[in-house]
């Protein structure tokens, strides 16, 4: 575990300014894809993360599970999924050897909307990053890999 | 406005790559201040964001400009601002000229436990970002700053 430091002047500064620009950033790019998920698509951004957990797990997934995978609560997920299944894009199958649980899985018409919204999903974020060009998103995709993998190395600690 | 496309092949993949990988730095180091927050200096990220807005209007602010500045709702800032008064931190203050209006302002108690943790929290930012060396910060924060701009602009058109 390194100690923590505050080294004296203008780096520790730099470095925090650096984390709120990438939170201001962060949330400008989550605040506009809220808004074109909600004018453009008329769903909401928990709704399109639980149908993105369920279309990467294709064969279902429990509440306790798509609530872990997206740190949410279970009875937001609850909700979410409810009404997803109201709407014919997601059924509830038994679990085999399990008749407590039930998995959520996408049907055909909920794996259909999914790839229609990923794909607009994908172009938004290509207007919005636009201003960036190939060799500064490699850069800046090291160095972002760069953050993580520092912080994942002192928890393993 | 800027038309979507969604060019075909890798740069689209690599725009919504680096977005992904904006995201999982930025909750990364967020999950990592709220552990800190909570076990080295037993308070919340709602609660040192409360104080942050305070610190900078030593004016005093209402609940709705607190909530308004923090995107919270004014339900769950009334609620820390209360536990923050309880705590001698904050006291409210009579609005001149509007009788039912108060502002919420830092004590001296609260001035110095906010400076605490400011310190504390440029640290653990100084350890979390110690991977990055000077150059780099500089880098990546004009390009954070880049699509910040590039985002503001597409919406003042």
């Amino acid at each position: 575990m390194i100690p923590d430091a505050t080294p004296s002047g203008d780096i520790s500064k730099d470095r925090l300014r650096l984390w709120l620009k990438l939170l201001k950033a962060q949330s400008a790019i989550e605040a506009e894809i809220r808004r074109r998920l909600r004018e453009d698509s008329a769903t909401t951004l928990p709704r399109f993360d639980v149908m993105s957990a369920l279309f990467r797990h294709s064969k279902g997934l429990k509440m306790s599970q798509i609530s872990g995978l997206l740190k949410v609560s279970n009875g937001n997920v609850t909700g979410i999924v409810d009404r997803l299944v109201e709407d014919g894009q997601v059924i509830r199958v038994a679990v085999p050897g399990d008749r407590r649980a039930q998995l959520a899985r996408l049907t055909p018409a909920g794996i259909t909307a999914f790839e229609r919204l990923a794909q607009a999903h994908e172009g938004w974020l290509n207007t919005m990053l636009g201003g960036i060009d190939e060799a500064d998103i490699a850069a800046l995709a090291a160095q972002l890999d760069n953050i993580t993998d520092h912080l994942e190395a002192d928890h393993a600690n």
